[in-house]
Formats: structure tokens, C-alpha cells, sequence
């Protein structure tokens, strides 16, 4: 007998007592089905009593709400499925920045597309997992098909006949992966594979105006800390890069572009970088985590001319893509560079497996378990198209183009320039860092707007990162009303 | 006048054209409820299409399927969501292997429980990213909360006081924190920190019997690959360890033990592993990704004493847990030792902000956007309650002992061991390891059960890893009858 016999054995009355408990097989769906009516109904709830694009009351308030409601985490009996979710769903969405109130802009955090939603919930339930053939035979087809699309689509025509994408976190993790790459590519020519000498050999070269998380990959993955190229006008000057490549000469480099910076949404000039990368022999990643998605709109998409020669490109869906996070993507022009996260775990990929036709997945992630974000990215494609696609981006930073004239209009604003993608930057012409900070704050105690920050040019100013397709041109005029008014009561005025 | 100006502007029209667009905002909740049932009918529709706990065909016959349903992955006009919708999700059920079938039991790759699935809608609707406060409010303090909470589970009352947790992507990315907050911790006791001596410093000691995501997470991480300890009996012994560790002595080691292993779901003997290790002045790390869960079952808890003197624990409820991907974490016994993770990015963290109260998130992960994963745990966890959860893991791993006993009454099978957690690991008494392997392979190129494989003593053996926690007595004879229908066609009986 087993230690872990219950009394009396395995019952199919409790299996029958359960029905209902599990989302997958052929009564899954029957009971999600009031779950889900549950869950939309405290979405609905939710939006109204917050009432606006966050909830009033700043940090401690709100927590305060959330304790109340959410505690105790962990009852000794349950509450039942119902009540759980009303309670935690509803708090959640009382409490939440919701990226979808045009008020609410001020990171890379986009308004969810309610079809991208909808079809996460197939990934929820179904619970595919990408790390074998045998837990996700068909939803590990849709991510092969859909990254190679992808991948097609950053690349061109010219050069796409083998390029490829690995589905990630997000940029963060795409960013990680490149740095990976390169390391691994740099080990294999200077000092073989499995030896740890040329762990260190590879330096990131990066500008100033690189994302954060170019800093936390060397740093993950035990390389010198990147050298920072200055970038005093937001983007990476080729001619600074030489100066930069000059100076560790001999030493293997990655330089890393920027197509939307997070502060400013300015796209690095890719063909310079390109060419003087190629001239150092330096291999070249290119994040464009929050531009990539201008390639689905014919006019934008040239904005982006040299992205194509790059090794590698940070692409990412849950910025100008309108996913629901995670839907990161890391393109290469040629497969074979992912060669070196090639991994073997006899239970998942044993050699007689791969050669009797079962997929061997584990080298498309440094992940094992994994859930299939891409469906969502999948059925948003099929349902939007390439022109949908275009339509969503060009709307968008048509609203960035209106809010920028709007903000030039006042007298009162300094702009810190055209914006190139969806991005508008502003402070006050007369005014400290400290206004441009306690502003920002104040609207988000009262729940008013949420905008975010930005350091430029040695100051602090307003960023308005606009994601949201569906914004008019009076929420655009709200946003300058509500800052012109909580700047007047910050300086007395 | 805005180089990305839309012929006549933004128009107030076609946002009115657009609405049910997007899953948030007020509007969302109503533009979600047609989607959410779309995706209801079709994974019922997809479950009886499939009929089993796989597809048929193989992995030629389910990529040839999905190939005619999927593409083109972005056609130039778009399909509309309803359409995309009930194509892709139908061909993605259709060819699910799934985990709710009882005889889909080959990995640690639950079932999904109808509420948890339910919760994670919210989560992509609201799309929060806890990578500030300013993007998750509320979620930001459900996921504090949870985590202490399961913290505190971990590591008991009597050392519970300041315990943690991360979420993570699963284990995988918890052993990579655990290695990585190893790695900083002997850094800036040895050689201070940010210079770049001490990376390479800290030596990972593992069992035979460890996952393979600790190789690549020192792999990633540019530490020294693992020193691998005999495991013959499927566990780390101390004796063996302490062998180990002399031979290493003067570098600083973490010792990652596991608390359920993949391939048999053993238990390291952790106090003895503890003792050691501490003679030793080495870290603990213990991989309890499997076998964690058994901490919410005051008869089953016992099994992992020594839990609670571990430095670090990978805890996973999308195995043992029944929750969707993504439900890892990494809990440690003082939130002091993740310090190593702070980060700062002024965008989102800026001294000022943190000052005035604004909570600093980004020390909570390596990643920058994130998704609140954590909400379906919340839910879950307030909905079955301690006891609830206990009922499940004692369920489980009773059908596993009932298993055991089913092939241990049939003198055609060898049982590898009486089953600790809910893995049963059995082999033909006659017949060689290609019998093994084919059976398996058999059984999924039908549809007829995803069994799993192991590598163990020096043999291949089938591996059933039951995580269905509503299985019953005659599932568990259906998966006994299969394989030894499979097996005298493979031995021409
Ligand atoms: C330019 C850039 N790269 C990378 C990232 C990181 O992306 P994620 O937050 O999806 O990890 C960001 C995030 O804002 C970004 O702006
Ligand atoms: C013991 C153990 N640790 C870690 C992992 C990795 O967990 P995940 O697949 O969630 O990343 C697994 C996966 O099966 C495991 O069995």
C-alpha cells in the first residue's frame, strides 16, 4: 500500500463531485464558460468604480484597497471559484493603469486588442508547452510559421530566405539573447567551443539613449560592462560609434542600435551604423523593440531602412503591437546563428526521438516550459492583416504628429522635437525638473493621467508615449489641459 | 504639419468605427464577451475533433493540418477577429496534447484548473506590467502579497519573518536566479563588487539527478560548468556530496539539491544535504519545482523536511499547482539576498519618484515589462483555500501509489521504485531499451497516450507523470492495457 493512499482509495465520486474543475478536455469549455462571464463582468465593474485611466489615491491607498479585498492570500478554506474571481478580479481592475483610457500613456505598455485577449485564453487552457512536441504538437507548428513570417517581414525580401525568430519575454529577453548570441559566436571563432576563456571577449558597444536592459544582459551574462557611446542628441552617431570601435580595436564587438529609444521614440540611423559596424567587423544588434512594428505600414517603413543588415533585431508586439505581454520576438537573418542555444535533455529530445520525426524544440528558447504567446500573435495577424496592422500603427503616430503641433501651439511648452515615432516629449518653457516631476506625480495621485518621464538634454521633461489607435483629438487637448492645470497649482500660480 | 499625417487627420469616426477594438477601458469587457465564447466553441469543438488525449498522424500529419489552417500567417487584408479566432484556436485544440486527458501524462505539464485559466483573461485584458507602479497598481500589491505569502509556506513559521519570493517563468528561470544571486553573493564577499574577478568564482555542485536547466543556467550566467555528483540511486546522497565539496574546498559552492526530480519524481535527502553543505559553508539551493506543492499537505509536507534551511527554493505551480503557464517562483528565507537584482532605470525608478513613495518594481525581476501571472495564483489560491490545494496534491499522489500497484500486480513489468511524488517509472521485464522507445513512440503517432521516457540505472524507462488530479482507478488500467497492447505488437506477440 502506498504512503500516500487516501481512505478508501481513488473515488470516481470525486471525480464526479469535481466536474468542472479542470479548463482543458471536452467539458473544459463548458466550465469556463461562467468563469468567464464572471471575469468580464468584474472587468466591467472594475472600470467604473476606478472611473478613469488609474485609481485616485496613490500607492498607499490603493494597496490599503487591495489588502482589504485580496487578504487573507492563502485561507485555510476555500472561497469558491465564483468569489474569487469577483473579489481579486474586480480589485485588480478597480486598481489598475489601464492602458486603454487615453489618459493612460505613459510607458510602452499598450491597450490590449480585445481579439489578442480573447485568444490568450486558449493558450490559458489548453496550456501547451512549447519545450517538446508531445505537450504542443500543433501550437509549436503556429510558432515556427509565425516567426519565420515575422522574421520574413523584419528582414525583406532580399535576405529572408532563412531568417527566423525566437519568441521571447520581451525586449528585455530578446535584447539578452543577442548578447548571448554574440558571445557565443565570438567564443566559437577566438577560442573553440566549451572553453571559458572567451567568455569576456566580446564587448557591447551601445549608445547612451540604449534601453536599460542592454546593461543587465552583460551584466547576466558575465560581460564587461558595455561601453556607452555619448548620443547628446538622443540617437547613435555613426561617426561617434567609429570613434568608439576605434578605441577597442582587435577586441570582438557587438554594436547595439536603438530603433525607438524608451525615452524618445528616436530611431538610430541605421545605414551609418550598419556600414561603420561592418567596417570594424563588428556584428550589429538592432532593438527595435518599440519601432519594429512601423515594417507592417508601406509608409512608415523606411524610417527603418538598414534594419535588414542587421545579425540580429529585438521586435516586439506588446509595445506598438497591441498584445497582451509577453509577445517579444529576437529575428536573425539565418537560422543557423541560434545554433549555440541548441541544448540536449534526454527526456525532451533524445537523439532517437529527434531521428525517428519528433521536433526537437529546446533551442528555440533558454526557457523549458513555456506557453504559447505567439497564438494570441497568430489569430491577431490572420484577423487584422498586414493592412490592419498598418492602419493601427499609422493612426497612432498620426496622434503623436497632432499632439506635438498642439503642444508647439502653446506658448507655454518647450517640445523637445518632432516625434518620429508615437512619442511626444515637452516641459515647461519656464519651469525646473522639479515642476516637471511633482506634475507627473500629482496626476497620478488623483487619478487623473498617467505620463511618464524622461532625462534629455541634462533635463527632466513630460513623455507621452501614445499607444492607444483609438485616441481622438480631444483626449489629445485633455492631456494639455490637464497638465497646463496641475503645472499652474504647482508654481502657485 | 507631422510627417506621419493621416489624409484629413485623426478622425473622431473611425475610433467610433473601431470600437470593440480594444479588451480594456470601459467598452472592453463588451467587445471581449462574443470573443471570449468564439474561443469556447472552438476548443470544445477542437476537444471532440481530437477525441483523445492527442492528435493522430504523428508530427507530419498535425504541421500538414495546421499548415491549412493557419496560413497565410499575414495575409495583406485581414480575416476579422471572429473568423481568426475560430480557425486558429479550432486547429490549435484539434492538435493539442492534453494534460486533462487522463492518458496525456508523459511530463510535468498539468492540467489547468477552469478558475485559474478564468483569472488569466483579466490579466491579459488589463494587460498591467509590473515593472512599475505606474503600470500595475493593484497587481503590483497582489503579487507582494502572494509572493511573501507562499514564502512563508516554504520556509515555515519558524524562519519566516522577512521570506520572499520572485515569480518566474518556471523553474528554469528560478535555478538561473538562484545560480546568479550565488554568483553575486560570493562576488562581494570575495573581491567586492562590480569588478569582474569574482564572476567566475562561484562553483555549482548538482547531482547526476538535477534538471538540466542548472547546466544552462551556469552556461548562461559564464560560470564553470557544473561538478556533476554521482546519483546511482536516482538522489544526491551526502556522502557522496561531501566527497564532492572536499574536492572543491576553498571555492565558494552552492549546492543545488531537488525535491522531486524529473525523471522519478525523488526527493534529495535534504537534511543530510543541509548538514553537509553548512560544514562546508556552501549555499543551498534547493530545486523544489516539482515537488514543492507538497508543503500545502500537512501529511505530505513532512516528506520535505530540510526545506526550510535552504538559502534559496524554486517553487513552481504550473507542474504540482494546476495552474496555467507561466506560475514559477523563487523563494528565499530573507528578501535581503535578492539585493543583488536592484536595478535602476530612471524611467521607471528614479530616486526622486522612489522618495515621494511611487514603490521601486524593478528589483522584482530581470525582465522590464512583466505580466501579472501572479493574479491567477491569487485567484486560485483564494478560491480552494490551503485545505483545497492539499486535497489536490493528496489526490495526485495517491493515483500515482494506485498506479505503482497496477504495474507491480503485472509480471510483464519492472517498477523502478515506489513513487515519492506522482511519477511512476516502470520497463518490460523482457525486452530492450529500442522496445521502450518505440512503445512510447507508438502510442502518440496513434493518438492513443503521451507517455514520458526516462533515462535511469543505465536503462530507458516509461515514465507516467499523473499531474490530473481527478483521474480514476480505470484511467490508470486504460494507460497498464495500452502499453502492453503497444508492447506485443512491438515484440511481434
Ligand atoms: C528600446 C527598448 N528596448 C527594450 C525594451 C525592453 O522591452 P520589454 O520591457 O518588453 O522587456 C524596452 C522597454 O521599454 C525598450 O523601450
Ligand atoms: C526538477 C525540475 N526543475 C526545474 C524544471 C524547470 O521548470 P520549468 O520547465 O517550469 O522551467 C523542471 C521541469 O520539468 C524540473 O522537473
Amino acid at each position: 500500500m502506498s504512503v500516500f493512499a487516501l481512505d478508501g482509495g481513488l473515488r470516481a465520486a470525486d471525480c464526479d463531485a469535481d466536474a468542472g474543475l479542470l479548463a482543458g478536455g471536452a467539458a473544459g469549455p463548458a466550465a469556463l464558460r461562467p468563469l468567464l462571464e464572471t471575469v468580464v463582468a468584474a472587468l466591467e465593474r472594475g472600470a467604473v468604480e476606478r472611473g478613469g485611466p488609474l485609481p485616485r489615491g496613490g500607492p498607499e491607498a490603493v494597496a490599503g484597497r487591495v489588502r482589504a479585498v485580496a487578504g487573507p492570500v492563502l485561507p485555510e478554506v476555500g472561497a469558491g471559484a465564483a468569489a474569487a474571481l469577483d473579489a481579486l478580479v474586480g480589485v485588480v481592475a478597480q486598481g489598475a493603469a489601464d492602458p486603454a483610457d487615453p489618459l493612460c500613456a505613459a510607458h510602452l505598455h499598450c491597450p490590449p486588442l480585445a481579439v489578442a485577449a480573447a485568444a490568450d485564453v486558449a493558450a490559458s487552457a489548453l496550456n501547451p508547452s512549447l519545450d517538446s512536441w508531445d505537450q504542443a504538437p500543433a501550437a509549436s507548428e503556429v510558432e515556427a510559421l509565425v516567426c519565420r513570417s515575422l522574421a520574413r517581414l523584419v528582414f525583406g525580401a532580399g535576405r529572408a530566405s532563412d531568417a527566423d525568430a525566437l519568441v521571447t519575454t520581451g525586449g528585455t529577453e530578446a535584447n539578452q539573447l543577442a548578447l548571448l548570441l554574440a558571445r557565443e559566436r565570438f567564443r566559437e571563432r577566438f577560442s573553440g567551443r566549451g572553453g571559458a576563456g572567451g567568455v569576456r571577449g566580446v564587448r557591447v558597444v551601445c549608445g547612451a539613449n540604449a534601453h536599460h536592459s542592454v546593461h543587465r544582459a552583460a551584466w547576466l551574462l558575465g560581460l564587461e560592462p558595455p561601453l556607452v557611446v555619448p548620443a547628446p542628441r538622443g540617437v547613435l552617431e555613426p561617426a561617434a560609434l567609429e570613434v568608439a570601435l576605434r578605441g577597442v580595436a582587435g577586441a570582438p564587438a557587438l554594436v547595439v542600435a536603438t530603433a525607438g529609444t524608451t525615452d524618445a521614440g528616436a530611431i538610430d540611423p541605421l545605414p551609418g551604423i550598419g556600414a561603420v559596424a561592418r567596417r570594424y567587423g563588428a556584428l550589429l544588434h538592432v532593438d527595435a523593440a518599440y519601432g519594429g512594428p512601423l515594417v507592417f505600414s508601406e509608409r512608415l517603413r523606411g524610417r527603418l531602412a538598414g534594419l535588414e543588415c542587421a545579425d540580429s533585431v529585438t521586435f516586439d508586439l506588446h509595445k506598438l503591437g497591441w498584445q497582451p505581454v509577453a509577445a517579444g520576438f529576437l529575428a536573425v537573418p539565418d537560422a543557423g546563428v541560434l545554433r549555440p542555444l541548441g541544448h540536449c535533455a534526454d527526456y525532451l529530445n533524445a537523439d532517437d526521438d529527434t531521428e525517428a520525426g519528433l521536433p526537437d524544440l529546446l533551442w528555440r528558447s533558454l526557457r523549458t516550459t513555456r506557453r504559447p504567446d505567439v497564438l494570441k500573435v497568430a489569430v491577431t495577424l490572420r484577423a487584422l492583416g498586414r493592412s490592419g496592422m498598418a492602419r493601427l500603427v499609422e493612426r497612432t503616430c498620426a496622434a503623436a504628429g497632432e499632439l506635438a503641433e498642439l503642444v508647439r501651439g502653446e506658448g507655454r511648452f518647450v517640445l523637445y522635437g518632432e516625434p518620429e515615432i508615437s512619442t511626444v516629449v515637452f516641459r515647461p518653457a519656464v519651469g525646473d525638473d522639479a515642476l516637471v516631476a511633482g506634475v507627473r506625480r500629482r496626476l497620478l495621485e488623483r487619478g487623473q493621467a498617467v505620463l511618464g518621464r524622461a532625462s534629455l538634454a541634462g533635463r527632466l521633461w513630460w513623455k507621452v508615449t501614445l499607444l492607444n489607435p483609438l485616441v481622438r483629438p480631444s483626449d489629445l487637448a485633455a492631456v494639455v489641459k490637464l497638465v497646463e492645470e496641475a503645472m499652474e497649482e504647482g508654481t502657485g500660480a
